[in-house]
């Protein structure tokens, strides 16, 4: 879907507001940098967060407010990721939470925060409290455009997707944003994302759902190994359909919020630091769903599988020693079976030895795809990568 | 020490012969592209292997040859791995044990085989064999320098490393060889390494010491996190010098090996695919080794931080989200203290705040320090890395 259809489809959600809006924490120009969301009547909301110990406050100030499985609004800022910067760093999140909640008549501990940018530098309150003031005098509005546009940092597209299902009788939506272009890793909530849906759901069924669809999507996907300090996922219910929650509207939640967060991730990895190509890594046959996923991680993390993809060049060794390393799978050399795209390269461990060519010509599209089957089990993953090119060290080495 | 201080020390271990020769295996030219070293008298072998389970032929091989505790051969090629090539490969090396044995005089199983190379590739055997006949004809001599050339692939120097050490009252020497510039990561024997000592051990306690320091210099290196198909650590004791085993022999032997193997894989980094600048990761106050070591490679091994310092970037938040992101460690932010070269950056937590330009200055040279305190415990570990340039990138993406 285009860029249009998923803002009209978030822009849908009722009992949502939201937008974005200049306070000038960026340094360059007029651009956005700070956005809210705001439901009214919200039901609950759901998290998840970095793992890395080094987090930033907004992090843990958010992770409290999941906690207590009750928000009404997200103040997000880009250009400034408010980490590493000691005591300072945790009054400024609570002053922003304070004075969100104070202009939209709700308590601080109903405020998520959430910050991306720079690391180590204040944040500059005298920018940020004022945009934050200026934005809120007129919180009631859509501007899902604006919102995503604000939260853009080295990312060069806006990243929205949103899913239309039917909830017994009841249409009901689900849709989402996201940033995130480097620092993006597996074994973590992920850059940041924010959802919201119309349902009336509480925490407890939100949390699990987002937890169980965040292991099959922004978990499975990575640009460099490396994980944020100020990464967060969060999904909030705005309360306006009155959807009981059983088994049957439950799996139709899931599978919308599922399509929403795996088109999330796999834009940020296609958006990814200097990327020109997508890679899919698929591990089938494996003995359970974990070892699948670990393989399946490994291949798109391998700096040697990631050049040889920018490279076009069929190196299919790296493959297999990418997956290989991985420790305590079932993975046997003699028994695995490599393709890229629709061409089999190696079956039950013996190599077909076809022209270079032939491989290669697999590799030349956007999207590359790599299957290995283990032919141990019945279980599978799939994992979203991208190449490592020269635009990666450009932006990384110049960043500052 | 110079390359010929070290020919020297590694030609002077009595008992050990060893060359390199031109089979014709690398595409290029004249190229050595084989190697041998022989130890008729040899008392023990020890071998620490890559734990990859896309592992080449040869390492099964010289795995069984290292568990019998025997070996008085090595026989090592460059240009193919014989690694992915199915069963074919596993004969292959079995006919090069066997053709070389009966060469030297002894028995198939006493001769360990190593290859490095391209993968998927059939080796030329026809090439291979007669390679070795004309090499061993003339196996009484001793040629480190040639032996070294021959194990070189995308290296741009020949690594060797040696250390005389008194042991009682008795002059002995341990010094070795080693070859790797990409595919060296962390977990991992790591890349092709044989090292000599004209000492009359047996396998026990030579496998005990090559562990050991194993785990504090090869395993602490990385180029780009991947892990090769073919990588092994051989240590030949040639028999020469009739030394007890004791506590004090051992320490001193120890020592001196470690001086060697510290020595080979910093020279490895230091020619990592594209590198520019050496980095090298202490981390300290750590409550065990296992932690301060895990956090400690998570450092060399982040791109971001990798990137950074190709840039001379003194992005010192991409070194606290490295070392955060190591699981289950005592890492708490509020207790960090961290530096560059000989300038603090951030005490118990919080951040000093001075000039970019102050924290810049250390990045300038061919050696950058990052020293990290978890001011937890007492334990510490050092990591030598590599920084991540467009080099790598080319080396990577036009290999094939």
């Amino acid at each position: 879907m285009s860029v249009n259809e998923n803002v009209k489809i978030l822009e849908s959600i009722s009992g949502l507001y939201l937008g974005g809006y200049h306070a000038g924490i960026k340094n360059s120009g007029t651009k956005k940098d700070i956005a809210y969301f705001f439901a009214p009547q919200a039901t609950g909301i759901a998290g998840v967060f970095t793992k890395n110990n080094f987090f930033a406050p907004s992090v843990a100030w958010s992770r409290n407010v999941v906690k207590s499985g009750k928000a009404h609004a997200i103040i997000v800022n880009s250009g400034n990721a408010n980490a590493g910067n000691g005591r300072r760093g945790e009054e400024d999140v609570e002053m922003t939470a304070r004075e969100a909640a104070a202009l939209l008549g709700i308590r601080p501990a109903e405020v998520a925060v959430a910050s991306t940018g720079k690391i180590g530098v204040p944040m500059p309150m005298e920018k940020f409290i004022p945009g934050v003031q200026q934005m809120l005098a007129h919180w009631k509005q859509t501007d899902a455009r604006a919102a995503a546009e604000a939260i853009m940092t080295t990312d060069t597209v806006m990243k929205l997707a949103g899913s239309e299902f039917i909830a017994g009788s009841e249409p009901c939506v689900v849709a989402g944003m996201t940033k995130g272009s480097g620092m993006i890793a597996p074994n973590m909530a992920t850059t940041l994302t924010f959802i919201a849906t119309d349902l009336n759901w509480s925490h407890d069924v939100l949390q699990h759902c987002l937890r169980e669809v965040n292991e099959a999507t922004f978990n499975m996907v990575s640009v460099d190994t490396d994980t944020s300090s100020n990464d967060m996922v969060l999904l909030l219910a705005t309360g306006a359909k009155n959807v009981p929650v059983t088994t049957e509207h439950r799996t139709q939640f899931v599978e919308a919020l599922f399509h929403v967060m795996k088109s999330l991730a796999v834009q940020i990895v296609q958006d990814g630091e200097g990327a020109t190509k997508l890679i899919e890594a698929r591990v089938s046959g494996a003995l359970n769903v974990d070892e699948a996923r670990r393989m399946a991680k490994s291949i798109i993390d391998s700096p040697l599988v990631k050049t040889a993809v920018c490279g076009e060049d069929p190196n299919w060794g790296r493959v297999l020693a990418a997956a290989g390393k991985v420790e305590n799978t079932s993975f046997a050399q003699e028994k695995v079976s490599l393709s890229f795209g629709t061409e089999l390269i190696v079956v039950d461990g013996e190599p077909l030895c076809q022209p270079r060519e032939v491989y290669a010509a697999q590799m030349k599209g956007r999207e590359v795809l790599i299957a290995l089957d283990l032919n141990q089990g019945e279980h599978e993953a799939t994992a979203w990568g991208c190449d490592l090119t020269h635009g990666y060290i450009d932006i990384n080495t110049e960043y500052s």
